[in-house]
């Protein structure tokens, strides 16, 4: 098989993953891709480094048995926790969530002043932190923990009274930071940036770019295919997602993430990863 | 070893079985405890029948091979989940979370109509419905499931306008219902009591009586305890709890759970259960 022809592989600790997807297909629409949601384990953010990591490298084993010729990590966890070793342990180009998000941020930012929201774990590894001021040393990272999008997201209260004052008590200790930039480091988040938006607005009284680093992952992603020469020619090409448990409440998340109402789902026992 | 000196084994998906624990240990301050938290797999609440079964098959193995004499199921899914087939792979009393809190339910409840709050998973069961309508056929039950509630308590924001707002928002829809008993169906819930309280008070304008599953559980494991002659005479006795993985956050939400400061806490690998 054509090198160029192989699917993308994907993974994530659950749905999140696939705020990503839909970025690549909307803007990489002739590429396969192979998903896998490690959902019997998920959530990632609560758990220590060592068991992150394991999870992680048994995902990207599973991904690379069905041929991928790049991976995505998008999970904001397992980017901080274990990308060096994916990294080495693959052949192929690896994108983390972190990285795109982080240099996006870098190139928009006014006056250097950047924050970063997400779990506790993402916000704790201080990963954004350290890739940014490597990028530019003079430039302030403020990362906040807000544990409660998530589920929020997961309930499917991204508007309203409940998320508005979610988001207020979250993004309250940002505003004397004097950011112009907000990276959502999550790859839930994306579904709340409407609301994020008007409350970081409300608090500041200025315009904050967001980031959104789905976004910047399908960016980086086209880069690297067209850099290697990888760009999968016109013609047939699939989208499978796989899970380590299969729920309904997964299958209606997946259409609300997807903006897609059909698509294959599988489970695949995490025995077998 | 005489059967009386055995420790009693809990499990649950998590940290919220220290609710249990906490009333175990003030009613039967005498008993020894060995408890497993899942949190590698942690939570259940959205996971399939057959791999919430899966996992309470090992956690009850890994507690059986410690040499315990009653088994608590200190988790709403699993009890509603795997409750039967735990009963069928034990020689030694097994005490669900969910029939002790149901047996309470009816007891206390003036006029017959009781609501339920959970997990989707809890709920969707209907275990709490269908065991009171065996106790009671004449007796109304509304589940209703509550899914921000854990990350709440987890976050700890227990107290305070967001709680509020989201218990408001999730116990308006059971006013209609006319209860009279609330059954609080989830281990992390006793943390919320006071805002649940407050708040259902408000909606209803009358005392609706709340029933702390956790409560009903250590009540019922004293009464078999005793019925079964098993309870521990005086002496040595000790509290370990297991985690298949150990994060910063689990030792700090522990202290908050079972109110005690200190506790030996040990990773075991998910391999080994």
């Amino acid at each position: 098989m054509d090198q160029r022809d192989r699917p993308l592989g994907v993974f994530d600790s659950g749905v999140g993953g696939f705020s990503v997807v839909q970025r690549l297909r909307s803007l990489l629409p002739d590429e396969s891709i192979i998903y896998l949601g490690d959902t019997a384990r998920v959530p990632y953010g609560t758990k220590s480094k060592e068991t992150v990591l394991r999870y992680a490298l048994e995902s990207t084993r599973f991904l690379k048995s069905q041929g991928i010729k790049l991976l995505v990590i998008a999970c904001n966890t397992a980017s901080s926790m274990a990308r060096d070793e994916l990294l080495n342990s693959c052949e192929f180009p690896v994108i983390d969530v972190v990285e795109p998000g982080a240099r996006f941020a870098c190139a928009v930012s006014q006056f250097g002043r950047i924050g970063v929201i997400g779990t506790y774990a993402t916000c704790k590894m201080k990963t954004y932190s350290q890739l940014i001021s490597k990028l530019n040393p003079s430039f302030k990272v403020f990362e906040h923990p807000c544990p409660l999008f998530v589920p929020l997201v997961e309930e499917g209260w991204v508007q309203g009274e409940v998320p508005k004052l979610i988001a207020k008590k979250y993004l309250t200790p940002l505003v004397p930071k004097k950011i112009d930039t907000l990276i959502l480091g999550c790859t839930h988040y994306p579904l709340l940036k409407p609301i994020i938006q008007e409350v970081i607005t409300e608090l500041t009284e200025r315009e904050i770019f967001i980031v959104d680093s789905a976004e910047a992952i399908a960016s980086q992603v086209k880069a690297t295919l067209m850099a290697k020469d990888l760009i999968k020619s016109k013609g047939n090409n699939f989208f499978k997602a796989y899970v380590t448990d299969l729920s309904a409440h997964f299958k209606t998340l997946g259409k609300t993430f997807l903006k897609e109402e059909f698509f294959e789902i599988k489970k695949v026992s995490i025995d077998s990863l």
